[in-house]
């Protein structure tokens, strides 16, 4: 059966998944890029990376300086794309604030993005598809969760369809209680300000086996699968 | 030197030390015991409990039904005690909303405190001291953090002295940069609702080394210790 998953989906310890001021040159607001070094460390990213930008991937830890990457962020890292069919993604994950305005605007992540599948895009503002190098097609959507979820595992015949973001639709798709499997990473950092994943949310844990890991990188994952 | 130590600070995965509703009969309000269970499972909890009840302290785990509780959450939680000379709380884990206009009430703890110290109450409503058994006496104080813990210092004769919450109090003694080391314990349910230990504490973790250690129980210990 086709199941509904999130990968990879960092937080910080106040549950901020993105911090405040989100612009072109700061994708994740005053957060920078704290919220991601582990997976920077990681030789599943610098795989990511060196395809995506044809070079040696060559992104230094910012916490131990070892570029093996081979831990337990690795392996969590790893289980984004296996089994998955299709994306479904919120509208501040695909560009900054006001890239609908722009009709050139074709997502973060360059000519051939990391997705390699249909990606659904929620968005109030409704375009054609763009369909990218290496499988990856967005389509773009105005409608609710569910019926997102409808027409993305129509688009991923069979296979799962992940959640990619960001809090904002992550949260809504729990509310709604659409998740089958949720991870989560904790950053040991204190963002203050910015979007929660959590908030009403109240009991969530109820719908769950819920399991938490810590990384000797200073990380928690947490994995939530229904139970 | 003497340090200021919090410990077995128990928050929810979206932050919240205690629920809403807090009453002479929900002392954590809406969360009633779901974040200090990991405790009651340790050989720690059972002593105590023996000591202050006169009997054996039969107290199951909710977890496991392991009675032996001696591996990590056992271990974090005996620092309690050890080389601490006095506590500070606030009025809010003194008693219910209330307390101070019954001039009877004594603390949740009975005749015996588990605190064996003296102990300072902050509070708008002072009262006399009142000595209770087993070398507890708690102190009332209309006053700042910092003069408090100059207080407190004076009433510890050279050792540590632990502030035992409740969030409020913690965070206003983080935020006022005065605690040394910080032990919290991430539960991992989601409450919705009441008081947040983390809000305005903005990139808290650069004054700190900051470990996380998850447990078979399914908590994580988090200490922030200052670098």
């Amino acid at each position: 059966m086709s199941r509904t998953r999130v990968h990879n989906f960092s937080i910080s310890l106040d549950g901020f998944a993105t911090g405040e001021g989100l612009s072109l040159d700061a994708p994740f607001g005053h957060a920078g890029q704290r919220l991601h070094e582990w997976v920077f460390a990681t030789s599943f990213w610098r795989e990511q990376s060196g395809e995506m930008t044809d070079s040696a991937g060559d992104v230094p830890s910012p916490r131990s300086g070892n570029h093996i990457g081979a831990g337990v962020d690795d392996a969590f890292a790893r289980l984004f794309a296996p089994g998955i069919g299709a994306e479904i993604m919120g509208s501040r994950k695909f560009g900054p604030p006001g890239w609908h305005e722009d009709p050139e605007w074709r997502g973060w992540w360059g000519a051939n993005p990391p997705f390699h599948t249909p990606v659904y895009v929620l968005t109030h503002h409704e375009r054609p598809p763009l369909e990218m190098d290496g499988g990856t097609t967005f389509h773009f959507l105005d409608t609710s969760p569910k019926e997102a979820l409808e027409r993305a595992r129509e688009g991923a015949e069979g296979r799962d369809v992940r959640i990619g973001g960001g809090p904002t639709t992550v949260r809504e798709f729990l509310a709604a209680d659409l998740i089958d499997h949720l991870h989560v990473v904790q950053v040991p950092i204190l963002l203050g300000r910015g979007v929660r994943l959590w908030d009403g949310l109240e009991d969530l844990q109820d719908s769950y086996e819920v399991e938490a890991t810590s990384s000797p990188s200073g990380v928690t994952h947490l994995t939530f699968d229904r139970s």
